[in-house]
C-alpha cells in the first residue's frame, strides 16, 4: 500500500491526477507556448469548469495567481486606499492582516482566541474600513466561519468589499458568490493538485476599486495590476508564463470532480466529517480543539493530544497514515487531519478505525 | 517520433524530467509538507546543485519566485529607492523598465534598435541611479551581450547594483557572479522545466539595500521581503507554500547537467549553435535578424523570412519540429528556434536539414 496523505495540505493529490500529469507529458502540454491557442484552450475549460463546479457568477473573473500569499498582496494593492478590516482566528488569517500593515495601509484586525470564530455582534469595522477579510477555514485550528455570518456581513455593510480566503474549503462549501466579492485559494488543499497555483477570483467592484486606486496615482502592482490581469483572462491570457500544468491539471480535477458532481462529493464529506468527529470524541486522550460543533470545519480536523502528539503520527505514519502536527505552538499538543475529496470513504474508515487502537 | 519543441520557451522538457516526475510521484513529492524535512533538503540540494553547476559564490542566497516576472518586482521594490536605468534591447529586456515605472521610481532607459544590443560607450547611467538592469539574451530578437560589456559596466559603476536577466541564457553562458549583484531566470526555457518557477539569486548588497529602505520606511513588499526571504531560505523555507515539485524537478535537472559536465553541455551548444547559424546564412530566404555576429545569442537564433513565416513553421509542423513565430510585431516576418541543452546535437541536425530542403 503506498502511503496515505490525510496532512491538510501539501495533502494527497486528487485521485486522477497522476493519470492526468501522463495525458499532460503525452500531449506536449508543458511545452506548449503560453501563447498559443492550446494553452487559452486550457484557461478557458479551466476557468469554465471552476464556474460551473463551484457555482461562480458570469461576470466574476477567474484569475492567476502563484498562491494565496500573493492574493493577499494583490488584493491590498488593489482594493484598498487606506483602511482595511481582518478578521484573524489562527496563524493563517492573522496574516492578511500582516501583509496589509506590511503594505502600510491602517489594518486592523478583530482577534478571537484561537478554536473559536468570530460572531457577527463582535465584528465591527469602522466607517472607514474598505475591506473586509474572512477565512472560512483557518487551518491552523480548524475552526470554520460559517457563511450565514458572511451573508449577514453583507447585509450589515453593504458597501464594504469582502474577501474570503477559501484555501481548504472550496469546493467543499458552497458559497453564494453574489455575497462577497473576492476568493482566492491555493491548489494543493481540498483540490488535491501539486502547490504552485493559486486561484483569484474577483467581481467588477474589484476592478473599479482599483481602477479608482490607480487613477488616484496609487500604486497598484506591477506585472500583476488587477485590471491588466482582467483584460488579459479576457482573451484566456496571462502577464507572466503560468504554471501551465498547474492549470491544465485543475482544470481536469475540476472536470472529474463535475462527472461526479458535487452533492455526491460534499455527502462523501460530511460522512467521513461525521465519523472523523466521531473519532475523535470517542478516544479518551483526543479532544476536539474548536468546541462548538457549528464552527468544526468538515474539512480540516484539529484534535487536541493529552500525549505528545508525535506518538500518534508515528504510530500512523508506520501503518503508512500521514496525518499533520498541530500548526505552531501547537504542533506538540495537536494533530490536523484533512479530510477533503480525495480521500474516499474506506480511506477515512481505516484512519478513524486505526487511530481508536491507538494507546498513547 | 513524438513532436519535438524547438521553440524558445516553454520548450521541450529536458529529456530526463518525464522519469524524474514520475519518481516524485512515486515518493510522495507533492504531497510532502513545505515545513518538513523533506521539502527543506529538496530546496538546500536544489540550491547546492545550482550554485554548483552556475558557480554561484558561497555568500549569494538562491530564491524561489513564481517567474521572472515576479523578480523584475521585487528588485525593484527591494533594491531602489528613486533612479533606475534599464537596457532595452526589445520586447522582454524592456519590460523591466514598465515595471519600475508601475511601481513609481524614476526609471530610465537606453534603447537600442531591435537586433542590437547597448554598447559600452551608449550606456550612461546618472549618478543618482542605484540600478542598471541587463537582460543577457533578448529572447524577442535572439541578442545577446556579450559579457565583457557588464563586467566593464561593473568597473565603471561600482556603486550601482547590477541586475542581470539570466532567462534562456542560463546555465549556457558562464557568468562571473562577483560583477553582478542578482540574477534571475525562470526555469522554462534552458533549464527545460515545466513553467511556473522562478529562481532569484542575490547578494548581500542587495539584501542590505532592501534594509535600508525598510529602515527608511520604504514598502519592499509583504510576503516576499527580500531580507525575510534570504532568512527563510537560510533554512531552506519559504513564506508561500512553494511549486514544490518544480523545485524538485530543477534540483534533479541540475544534478543531471552536472553529471553530464557543464563544459560537455556548453561544448554541444556551440556545435549546434554554429549548425543553425550556417543554415540561415545558407538558406536562400532566411537572414539573421542580429547582423552582427558577436551579438547572435547561442541559445535562441532568429531569422527574418522573406516569406510569410508562417510558411516554415507549418513546413516543419508538418515534420513534428516546432519552432516558434517572430515576436510581436515581428510575427509573421520571424521565426525563433531555441538551442537548449536538452536539444540533442542529433535533433539540431534533422532541424537544419529540413530547413535547408525548404522552399517558400
Amino acid at each position: 500500500m503506498p502511503d496515505l496523505h490525510f496532512t491538510p495540505g501539501p495533502t494527497a493529490l486528487y485521485f486522477t491526477v497522476e493519470e492526468h500529469i501522463k495525458n499532460a507529458l503525452k500531449q506536449g502540454i508543458t511545452s506548449t507556448s503560453h501563447r498559443g491557442q492550446v494553452f487559452k484552450d486550457i484557461y478557458k475549460e479551466c476557468a469554465n469548469n471552476l464556474k460551473l463546479l463551484m457555482e461562480i457568477p458570469d461576470d466574476y473573473h477567474v484569475l492567476i495567481t502563484s498562491s494565496a500569499n500573493e492574493a493577499w498582496e494583490r488584493i491590498i494593492l488593489n482594493c484598498v486606499e487606506h483602511d482595511s478590516y481582518h478578521l484573524s482566528m489562527g496563524a493563517f488569517s492573522s496574516r492578511f492582516f500582516k501583509i496589509a500593515d506590511d503594505l502600510q495601509r491602517n489594518a486592523s484586525s478583530l482577534i478571537v482566541e484561537d478554536g473559536t470564530v468570530p460572531e457577527l455582534g463582535q465584528i465591527k469595522p469602522s466607517t472607514s474600513d474598505e475591506l473586509i477579510t474572512i477565512c472560512l477555514n483557518e487551518s491552523g485550528t480548524g475552526a470554520h466561519i460559517p457563511l450565514e455570518t458572511i451573508y449577514e456581513l453583507r447585509e450589515k455593510f453593504p458597501d464594504k468589499l469582502i474577501a474570503v480566503d477559501g484555501v481548504s474549503a472550496v469546493p467543499v462549501y458552497p458559497i453564494d458568490f453574489s455575497k462577497i466579492d473576492t476568493l482566492y485559494f491555493s491548489v494543493q488543499k481540498a483540490f488535491g493538485l501539486p502547490a504552485g497555483l493559486g486561484i483569484w477570483i474577483v467581481n467588477n467592484r474589484c476592478v473599479e476599486k482599483a481602477e479608482q486606486l490607480a487613477a488616484k496615482g496609487k500604486v497598484i502592482g506591477s506585472y500583476h495590476k488587477l485590471p491588466e490581469m482582467v483584460e488579459k483572462a479576457a482573451q484566456f491570457q496571462t502577464t507572466e508564463t503560468p504554471n501551465i500544468l498547474g492549470i491544465y491539471l485543475l482544470s481536469k480535477v475540476a472536470e472529474d470532480m463535475l462527472t461526479k458532481g458535487i452533492t455526491a462529493i460534499r455527502r462523501e464529506i460530511d460522512y467521513k466529517s461525521a465519523i472523523m468527529n466521531m473519532a475523535i470524541d470517542e478516544h479518551p486522550n483526543l479532544r476536539h480543539f474548536v468546541k462548538e460543533d457549528k464552527w468544526r470545519s468538515k474539512t480540516v480536523k484539529v484534535a487536541e493530544t493529552d500525549f505528545s502528539s508525535k506518538k500518534l503520527i508515528q504510530y500512523l505514519a508506520e501503518k503508512k497514515m500521514n496525518i499533520g502536527t498541530g500548526y505552531g505552538q501547537y504542533k506538540d499538543s495537536q494533530v490536523r487531519m484533512a479530510n477533503f475529496p480525495t480521500h474516499s470513504k474506506e480511506q477515512v474508515e481505516m484512519l478513524v478505525d486505526t487511530i481508536a487502537k491507538f494507546k498513547p
